[in-house]
């Protein structure tokens, strides 16, 4: 059974709740409730990493060696500034999808780089919390996870 | 009926033949076929159109008003290149979803830099050609349409 | 009798119906009439074109060789990616004025260098479709027409 | 009665005596009474301030506040350095047109960029003494001013 | 009562022993006991939070809303590296003003520049632990808090 | 008894007539007037000059030589592009506080550069008018005024 | 038999008639009647592709798919604009060698960087037609085609 | 008795296991304990600490002041973003000597700046885990320590 | 009868008595009155002209033309900021020679630019007062004056 | 009789030895001893000279005023770092073709510089060691040399 | 036995006499008197080479080919400025550790790039003349030299 | 006596003979001479070093140490690229004026920045050979030379 695990980064726990017309009404609850679901369907094994520190996420990608097939990560803050980060993904090579809910392209200048996305495989932007059920989706395929 | 057009730029029309370690074995017709089919379970229209040729790009995405509701475009080279493309796009005010094949983020610096994802709706790289599939799915959802 | 060609690039077919917040509601057509019009006062004959290829302008310029007195060019997008027009321009030495209805300075970064202007005799921005008619009088004076 | 105010700064009441190959043989008076006569024409009355200091310039600028309905600016020298001038105008708020005899875009780098521009309704440059002309004509238009 | 949230940033806690010559002897218990002085007069409520994690001073923000009215933040070294702290404030969208004790631009180059400036209501650099007191009379008379 | 010079440059005239959402509604008069009342409170000398030109402005600051024993400066767009202040300044060696009344690192890039920061005891910025306040309470202090 | 295919892009079908002093008197028909000439010497076949546009190039490129042996190719402008032809070039993946007539070195800026000459076989400037013919010569050795 | 202190940041824990062809073979507890025989050599008290996240480092640091007479520092990808352990090791003024076990300048180009170097007293890179051991033997000689 | 016209700009009117550790102790007067003396015995007039202000500067430069051989200039801060005062030398086509009086070099960057320099004779800088000097020697040189 | 003289920069000398997938297996000597042949087919004089030093090359290009019509110089490391070797060539005025045996275009950024091209005749880059072949006989082309 | 050539540029002959605070008070006779007796306690042979040549130093890196089996190199000021050494290095392909004396981050800014340091298998800086001592430590790590 | 050494860097052994519409046509020698009869005014040895290595310089400025004191250097191409020559200069501390010939400034841009001048006492440039004279005389006023 492949395991996949999401993990958000800074600030993503106000989801549903900061600044709506960029980032939409959904909770983060509500939005893990449903991928778990769309898991379910293909019968991937779902977990949730929510954290506001930088080296709380380097810990748990750490921990996620040996266990977890593939990391969905949308790193808010710490997508332009953690090499940290950037360094852990490598240093487990658990393939990743980065995703972004908001168009990052479309706002300030610092948010146009990222430290993942060259070692990403894909990167997904802008298309709200659907970002994530398309990546994981992905995964199914790249996976050979059948809907069941 | 809602109405999806994607357009294909320069070079696309080799997918699946050039160089396949990057932009994988399926060939543009596979690509095209299999979004039919899936734009037809939500009972969407979809065209395509390819071509080398910017103003060609620039005036299909001119016939595109007042009969198209959304367009997938992966641009190629023109990304990188073209602001009459952009600039098309936004004359147009057609929504529409920017997907790249191959991950942009890990290949030559020139590529890192988009002339239209400040102005789509959102970004998707890196997938392979599930990409479109992808961008297809989120407008759909977008667009309310269910699966027939 | 003295020969002016206008030329207008990518996108300004849509004049008068894209972003008129941007660059008004009239349309090319419109903008030709009220310029052949001027050019009679002055006894100049005025030809047009309009096209969304960087390379049909190319060829465009180099038949105005030998036939053309003066260029009065609106490139759009390709002014500030186009160097294949900035060589055709120098190319047949025709003296031209560049025009662009909106004001670039006041736009997007990448609007505010042109590739035309340090060749062109002068520039005018942001008068709305008034800039074409601006650099048609300045032509007749250059060329020592007067109002008939 | 519209009334519109010329503004010349550092260097222009040399106009006709220094670099005339780059700047034309027209003294600055020969320019004003020309533009006194275009304005007569529709019926506008025109004044005309030329100092060499930016702080005197910028206090003009305060004076005409309730006064002046437009503003033609060439600021030489300070349309590349003065954000004082810049500040004035937008203080004012008077719309204004910026002017340049010569096309700066052919001279020396630090002369490409105007911290006047993007707050200019439009620029004229390289016209020679005409793109003062053109200004006025432009203005009457938008102002309504019909000829008499 | 209006309550007023004090952050400060790694670092800080070394107050009044770390490198005087540029921060100053007094500690930050002094600091806080002043400000709380200070408060009292206005009948504000004061809190502090000085943390050296960047994750720490995210989750203090965030508990901040619907609690806390203005912050003062001096986020010491994140000040400059830190999009997480900036984001945590454009959430919970609490006006807010930045402090430093020392004059930054006065310092390295890679001080200069502050993720959290554009974002403040105002900013008060280099004059001392005083700062942080002549923003907190700055709210008291933004809110409307009079000397009790 | 301590003398505080308080100096504003270009355009600050206008205060309380331009742009009123960005620098408030207070005019010049009225803020001096405020000053030199809170000067009473503490025993100390109030002065005021304001000129748009920037030599002038020099031409102050060395008269203030032995006269002066605090600047409170508010350059206006001088700040970003005058040298010739910052060397008078340093020149006259009278310690000084750099006030801008709105938050220059909101606005345009250029502003977010200083000339005269690095040589400043301190800088305020944002805080509308009471910016100046908050310089000459601080300067009441460093200097051992006591309010009368 | 050996096939190589010329590739000239936008202008070059001025040759000899524009700008003599930059790029010769020798019209493009004499150019390639030549390298016919010398090509015939080596045995091999000599095609012929001159067109304005980047899009028509691209498609060339394509074409010449197992059919053309070396390309030989003179961008013109497009040499420092075109990310589709790099990409075109290297998606057919036919060995290639880059030529300029004259030395873009000496001349504007924009034209010392090149989008080909890092996938290019070998790069040829300056040295006026004769540069094909040294790029034709090479690709004979290369190819191991005797004179005949 | 002297005493070390050695600081491993980010992902350091993961050393043996991640990245081998970069990092080598040797676990952190192999290399901890090879440098507290060598310390002993010298009769130095050498301590241990690791740590992902950089609030911990700092505070680490912090607590070191009294009580660690130097300290050598891999901060991992910290160094080239964390300002605040910069700040920290200046703050508590206890010399230190940077290590980095792979050469950080044949790798991207952001690990070739580091935001303690010019705080160090030296810096060793690409000797593998051979570079904490320098650090210890130079300062062994710095403080005077002779092997017992 | 030669005559040589020496201007110094901004700040200059405190030389002897600003920052002596950069600009010595010699006033002005001082200065002037050694190259008045200097200037005789060469049979040349000498003039000089301090201003703060850079409008004065230029109508000084124009009031030149017809009746000054030659300039000497120590701009001050002006050198670093004016375009106006490159373009009245420039304009009025006097030869001059520009003196420093410190070495720029070794200060601030922003002291490294001069927009006088390109347009100069030649450039003095950092030999103190002498550097007046060496220019007017230089100066009688070119002209053909020979001591009397 | 027309002598061309060859130079070789630093490392030449390891040609043939150093890095062959990069150089290719040929020695300088059999370079050399091969152009000499291809010389005297045209009647040419052939000279060569190779040196690891700056000076030495720039003494080298001296002695060869007045004596050689052409040279041919490939100045390896040199072409990105010597200004006295370009001045050397520029002082001597004798035209020279500049030739890189690797394609310096597909190697490190600092190598897409050159100090030489923009006074060369021309440049040819990565055609191996027949670069120096098609300079040679581009030069008896040009100096109308003919095969005997 | 194992050869290791240690190389010292430019000025470094004047080692312990030129700026002591910087480079200490050590002669390069005293260092290199000890390299030698700690490389005989290894069985290892050690030359010495010094010179202030450029060229001379690429010529005796040539000379090591088949005789020395490492390098350790302190280039000087060539560090920052020679791509010869580099590629002299790098054509004989003897792997050498790079050293510097002084702390070079914490000097001006162009010695904090140098030419050799990706090419090196590691880098110490600021060590004082000990860095020599621990890189011919590491080495005979490296190459198996026991203490004998 | 104090002795001045003049040094001459790489080209200006050609002095006289090349470009002379840059240099003039005084021959070295001719300068050189002129030089020695000015300093036997003064009662100054002078002695005179040109070479054309970097290297040699480099060693004649060390063996300049206890026996010059002053310089007067024009490093020539050097100026732009040796790190080696201002160490040296450094490293001997003995004071230097740097002169260059002709107007640096008005060359090009690789020319505006020196590697020496923040070091010099002062610098001279563009008053051709005049300049070393306006060096020694400015030497022997610091040095209270007088003329005998």
């Amino acid at each position: 059974m492949k395991h996949v695990l999401i993990i958000n980064g800074a600030n993503l726990n106000l989801l549903g709740t900061r600044e709506p017309h960029i980032y939409g009404a959904q909770t983060l609850d509500d939005v893990v409730a449903h991928l778990a679901q769309v898991g379910a369907e293909y019968g991937m094994k779902i977990s949730h990493f929510q954290h506001n520190g930088e080296g709380e996420i380097v810990s748990r990608i750490h921990a996620a060696r040996g266990d977890v097939d593939y990391i969905i990560i949308n790193a808010g803050a710490y997508t332009h500034t953690s090499i940290a980060i950037r360094d852990a993904l490598a240093g487990v090579a658990i393939p990743f999808v980065e995703v972004h809910i908001s168009n990052v392209h479309a706002r300030e200048a610092f948010r146009h780089h990222s430290y993942l996305s060259d070692k990403a495989v894909g990167v997904i932007v802008g298309l709200g919390t659907y970002g994530y059920e398309a990546a994981l989706r992905f995964i199914a395929l790249q996976a050979g996870c059948f809907k069941t």
